[in-house]
């Protein structure tokens, strides 16, 4: 039997993250490598590219354009949050078998698995032969199947560096504003607030307390550990998971009518300024914490790009239904695999922070999880110093 | 008449920026290299260490410390905001002279320049022969007499950083989530959000508006400005100063009896999501721009190193009661020297955004401006791509 041959589409979904163009470009340069697919076109905005027939010729593309994209945050391709209807899958594929596409390949996280999961049996049933692979993206890093989502190592360097920059600012500051509060992505998985801890060095490095939404913890439990905290350190820096406080006290509606919108660190501001009257201050990079590409990891750029390369390898190798992940074959040193596996084991599951991977108390990692995630963040960070302060005898 | 000799004191005060260490590894340095200086101390949170008489032995720091605390964030000796009151004044020449301290360098922002300034008139007032320089830096850029500040260049450097990345993040969601407000510091001065703009390298890069605090820009007018870069678009990107926007709307009160947290974010937030019925998204980044170190501008280390070996070279060679400025003397290529300037033509002055770096419509910032501040944040970005987007022939 001849091997298949045909077109091959990319479409990119859900959030961005800083290295989700990096898996584009693996994928368009083995597209090309690969004698199998015949051409490699990009669908606009994830899989309604699909539905309105939107495609772009990614072999124009200059390889300077490809060389700089593996750095560019956001969706190259545009990306989109559509969930589609039972009747959408047979208009994909007709479209696809239009374009003579055989081979096809989806960036994204669990819903985007679903996806390219439902495009694979809908083909399927359909007779028509089409290679369906999954990409693993996401900065929640809670896909299932894999040692870890490419995009997750590069958010996690950010938040590191930055959690660890804002809380030397909050420790120089000292007692006029004690605490400080970065609020960090994550509903429902806490792995990315975890990762604040990676550039901690010494005993006292922020971040003092981390606080995930798999280990809810009591109002009161919160205001007693920030309150040792700032007794026993004069400050305190709170990595704290969106997730990771209840809803409680938001409900309130503003002048306008709307909603008031504070999330959990508006909710935690109010509960410790309340009940220990220390001047709390706030941060929220928010969407920073997906596209800030100077702080791409670059073991993450590079596995992103691999797993990229290996989509379209199992592809010409007749696999389908499938999610390149990457399986831990080292550990040190470090090193990782792609693998495939089932997008029926992937789809629409979620894998939390273990439970061995936070502190017994709730307000901290343990030290395998950061043996786990470490190698993640890529490069070393620079060294900062503090000053040994050798005291000058005061005047008698 | 022999050269005054005595100890040397340093102290820094206000917000941290990320090189204001770099300006006291300047000053300590040159302190170390001054045969007129004894000693070289470090007083612990600012002028509150004079008044309590805790000081560190700064010439005992290992080299290492020194080299790492360049890059270091936070401010190192720590720092203060305590208003001296006048009996205070007193007590601090006399600490001073108790440690036969003559040379005093204090770095800051406009209140810390009013301290320095009131330390020298008491201690000519009181007869004590005192060298007291002042060492600017803030991120606000808003200190009079010198062409910038030390700190300015590394702030702008991340704000443009976020903003573009945090931008083409938005591009790329598209019409579901098309607009992106990211509020930058700055209560009365619009410096720092002007520099949201330096990224820029094509036509429609983000940010696509600009409001600062110096041209106050009616509602309307925003929500049609906004109207318009979402039709022509299909997405937004706002740059907005903390204090662009008036505190309507913000003095409600909450369940706890707080008045509501929200700032100028929200306020723009809730005016778009109401008036256009778009979905607005916010990042607020707040404390990393004055901290984050991997972003610090070379150019802008090094001047804020300068600066403090100036210092310090003022006050041997009798100057007292001035500030170190930098004076532009290049532009092309780039070039500033520093100088000094009186206290008093600084203390308690503010320098807001210039009316010649503000867009007619108040909602940008003009090419004057982006020469003026284009080389103070350093080192060249790495270049990000867009694809071409050939378009495939749809089918029939």
């Amino acid at each position: 039997m001849a091997a298949l041959r045909g077109a091959l589409v990319v479409g990119q979904s859900g959030g961005p993250t800083a290295v989700i163009n990096s898996s584009l470009v693996g994928v368009i340069e083995q597209a090309l490598a690969e004698e199998q697919v015949t051409a490699a076109y990009g669908s606009l905005r994830g899989i309604q590219g699909v539905l309105r027939d939107r495609f772009i010729d990614l072999g124009r593309e200059s390889s300077q354009t490809l060389s700089r994209l593996r750095r560019t945050p956001g969706a190259a391709l545009g990306t989109v949050r559509y969930k589609l209807r039972p009747e959408d899958y047979e208009r994909v594929v007709e479209v696809l078998r239009g374009h003579d596409v055989r081979f096809f390949c989806y960036v994204g996280g669990n819903d985007s698995m679903d996806t390219a999961h439902q495009v694979h049996l809908v083909a399927q049933r359909m007779g028509y032969e089409l290679r369906c692979i999954g990409v693993p993206k996401t900065v929640d890093n809670d896909l299932a199947g894999t040692d870890h989502c490419p995009g997750y190592g590069s958010a996690a360097r950010f938040v590191a560096l930055a959690t660890r920059d804002t809380g030397w600012d909050t420790e120089s500051m000292g007692p006029s504003s004690p605490v400080k509060i970065i609020e960090i992505m994550g509903r429902n998985a806490g792995w990315l607030t975890a990762a604040t801890a990676l550039a901690r060095e010494e005993p006292g490095d922020p971040p003092h307390l981390i606080y995930v939404p798999e280990r809810p913890v009591e109002d009161a439990a919160v205001v007693g550990d920030v309150s040792d905290v700032v007794a026993a350190r004069e400050h305190c820096v709170i990595a704290l998971s969106e997730g990771a406080v209840p809803d409680t006290g938001m409900g309130e509606v503003d002048a306008f009518g709307h909603q008031m919108k504070g999330g959990a660190a508006e909710y935690l501001e109010r509960l410790l300024s309340t009940q220990l009257g220390l001047r709390v201050r706030v941060d929220k990079p928010n969407y920073l914490q997906r596209s800030f590409s100077t702080c791409i990891s670059d073991v993450d750029a590079e596995e992103a790009y691999q797993v990229g390369r290996t989509a379209v390898r199992l592809a010409v190798s007749e696999k389908s239904g499938v999610m390149v992940a990457l399986e831990r074959v080292g550990h040190d040193p470090y090193r990782c695999e792609t693998v495939a596996v089932p997008l029926e084991q992937v789809s629409n599951r979620e894998r939390l922070l273990l439970d061995t991977y936070i502190s017994e108390r709730g307000n901290d990692v343990t030290f395998a999880f950061l043996d786990y995630a470490r190698p993640l963040i890529g490069q070393p960070f620079r060294a900062l110093a503090r000053l040994a302060k050798y005291a000058v005898p005061p005047l008698a």
